[in-house]
């Protein structure tokens, strides 16, 4: 199987991707996420977080970011790595909102703490059991 | 309960606690891992890994580090900033060391593959559901 093929069914099957980002202190942060409401093959993908939160003024200012995505059963993991952007803009808010997300944001869609991520990467790397695959993306 | 000894029970249920790194090229990389060895509380956390592999070379030159403790079926995640030291010392190794370590590391104990992350915290943050609660190590 091709390694980017490979690569994608560990990310349709992870449940809890993990964001990590890089403070101003220089150190790495990591935090589980809910498992992204769209994604573009490897490529791109839109998570939707609080606006508030410390990650979302770490990429504000530092964009550099990685996603991971782990299947425990099988200990394969696909660390991707790329840049991070947070959007407010209503248009991209209405894109991946669904019902039930008032639950986060009681506000709803115009929400003022509800703000989306969009990850884009550029390249990636597949952990298996014994041994790591660098690949290209897209 | 004490936001402390909730961080601690969050890290002895995570299976695969995440450890991530800053590369030389500014971006996060991060890795699921086996459960630590031993610890010591939330400060101190041994693993055991690759002396080859990426994380090492990277803690190597940049001990800025974190350690990731995520619980799924509550979505509780515990975030420990600090710094990772690589231990290749026989002491070290025969420490953590256990059997059936052969499968990952064929050489046995003195396998020139197998080294020690030793990983200190300095503080942590707490993620809950609707909130995230700092707190300081020890």
């Amino acid at each position: 199987m091709d390694i980017r093929d490979k690569a994608l069914q560990v990310i349709l099957k992870a449940k809890n991707p993990l964001i990590s980002s890089v403070g101003e202190d220089g150190y790495p942060y990591t935090k589980a996420m809910l498992p992204p409401r769209e994604h573009d093959g490897l490529s791109v993908f839109y998570f939707t977080t609080n606006t508030s939160s410390l990650r979302v003024s770490q990429y504000r200012k530092n964009p550099k970011a990685s996603v991971y995505f782990f299947d425990a059963g099988s200990f394969t993991g696909v660390l991707l790595l790329g840049e991070m952007e947070v959007f407010t803009d209503q248009i991209s808010r209405e894109r991946i909102w669904r019902a039930g997300d008032t639950l986060y944001y009681p506000q709803g869609v115009t929400d003022a703490d509800y703000a989306v991520l969009c990850f884009t990467a550029r390249s990636g790397r597949l952990y298996e059991k014994f041994g790591t695959k660098d690949f290209g993306v897209p």
